[in-house]
This record gives C-alpha cells, structure tokens and sequence, in this order.
C-alpha cells in the first residue's frame, strides 16, 4: 500500500504560515535533499484553498536552479483536491463526497507514495480518521509569536518518532509514525 | 557571566501545558540526564503562578529514586520569583520592579548557571528584553490539539540551533543560541 505522507514546514512555536500568510521564515536548501522526497512521491492532496494557492505554482525565471527543479517535478504530479464543491479542473481531481473512502481507493492503487500536502483542516480530517502513515515536520528556527497552527484544533494524539535530520540551516526535521497501540 | 537558559518541554504542537493544565505527556526518563542539567545551575526564575504550582514541590514517597534526587536538587537551589507584587518567603525572592536591571546584576554575580523556569509571561518578558541565552526545548511526541503556547504574543525572532538531542522516549531536545545579526 502506498503511503500518506504529511510533509511540511512549522517554525519553533508550531505555526505553518504567519497571521499575514507570511512564509519568508521557510528555508528550502540543497542539503535537505528536497527533491528525493519529490521523487518518492507521484501524487499531492490538497485542500480546496492550499490547491488555488499553490496547486498550480510555477517557479519564474529568477528562481534557482533547485527551484526550478522543484516546480517542474511538483507540476509533473497527479493533484487530488478535497473540497466540498466539485470543480472541473484539467490539472486536478476534485474529491467532495465519500472521503476516506476515495483516499482508502487511491492508496490502494500502484503508485509512489503520496504528499499530503494540506491545509490545516484537510490534515486534521485525515490525521482523526487514521490516513496519515508519515509525519514529517520540518522545524525551522524561528518563532512567530502568532499564525496558522498545523493541529489546530487536533484531538490529543502520540505520535512515534522514527527518524531525525539536522540541516545546516538550523532547521530539524522530526519524522514520526502514528503510536500502535 | 552566568547563562540564563530557558529549559523547557513542549508538545510536538508547542504547547507547555493541555487546555486543562495537562502535563501527564511529559516524559521523564534517565537517558535525559536531567541531573546533569539541574547540577549545571543553582538558581531558577519562576513567574509568581509558576512558583506557586511549582516552587515548593517534593516528590512523595512513591516516587522513584530518579525523581527524589530531581526534587532534591531543586530544593537546594535559590529561587527568584517575579512577580508584580512583592511577597515575604522565606524559600525565595521576589523581584517586582526594575526586573531587566535586577536581573542584569544576578547574572553578573558568580555562580552557576541560572534557569528560567516560566510561565509563558515572564520568558516573553526574557526574550524581549534580549535576557535569554541558551533556549533548551524538549518536543515530545505528542499533539494537544489545545492549550498554553510557549511563546504566546512574542514578537517574532529567529535563533541559532547549537545541538539536538533524540532520546529512546521520542522526545528530541532541540537547543539554541539568540541569532546574533
């Protein structure tokens, strides 16, 4: 079975954006090997909102090369979007009814595994009905005082700690699995 | 001159306590070496709610070996409490006002290290007034969904990780150095 995996970014105090949508804290550097994780995965889910931010995101033509990388694998991509309106969209599938079960039906199929992308809601609604197989949260070195938390509003949950990788930017990047009890 | 380190335990979330006061996802453990920390100061700086929870705790009878030396230790040890208004206590001494020039002239007083203990009121205190100077977080695997932020209304600020540590228990203590610019 493929598995979901939860990746992304958190500063310090556990905010996935700022209160003004501010993400200029994100580092993104080569030794975080960024694009090995794009390579394991073929297949995004996104919420409604994060997938009209960013589903369709193009690196413009002063970004880095890594940049460049990163956007034209992520384009590449099969994008599932979770909404509670369908949509006709050519570069996405719209998911509106029967969610768990849909999700139990695509990580069924052959595949890479899936990035669980967010946002914050989306997470909460897969992490509560047990279809998150992966946490990776990267912690960044800053502390915003206020924001966008990534569990808001979570039922209480331990998660297993399975790995962890020091990058040299200071950010730490926890991995966990869910606890098996 | 003696270092102000701030030692703490957070949820993977960045709570320093449940919505309800939880703190029973703390974990303890002997391969934390908590002694060696308590053995490296001789001072600890509690907010006034935080001494009176936490200041004159003894660990009781049933409790393990571990445990009574980590009471007794802290026992020994010299208690500043901050707090808006001043109190006669034999165990301690409160500071109401001038708290940056005060604590400006314990710091510069030989000894060990110092620990800032909390709440969540007097480190933003701390870090605003540019007083901290070693941040030790220990994450632990756990999400609350809700509760007490560590660093509720801090004005954003970025640090320097020096070193992480990752015990058996899943907990990873993440330590930092102030970003100097």
């Amino acid at each position: 079975m493929r598995k979901i995996i939860l990746n992304l970014a958190t500063t310090l105090d556990g905010f996935i954006e700022g209160a003004n949508g501010e993400l200029d804290w994100c580092i993104l550097e080569e030794d975080m090997h960024f694009d090995k994780f794009l390579e394991s995965v073929d297949t995004i889910f996104y919420g409604r909102v994060s997938y009209d931010l960013w589903g369709n995101y193009q690196s413009d033509a002063a970004a880095s090369d890594m940049e460049k990388r990163f956007s034209s694998l992520i384009q590449s991509m099969k994008k599932i979007v979770f909404s509670s309106q369908s949509r006709a969209d050519e570069k996405a599938t719209f998911i509106s009814t029967d969610v768990v079960a849909e999700v139990e039906r695509i990580r069924n199929q052959p595949g890479k595994d899936i990035w669980l992308y967010g946002g914050a809601k989306l997470i909460t609604t897969f992490i509560e009905n047990g279809l998150v197989d992966e946490y990776m949260i990267s912690v960044h070195p800053t502390v915003l005082g206020a924001g966008k938390p990534l569990f808001e509003n979570a039922a209480r949950f331990d998660l297993q700690l399975t790995d962890t990788k020091v990058f040299k930017s200071g950010v730490v990047q926890l991995i966990y699995a869910p606890k098996t009890r």
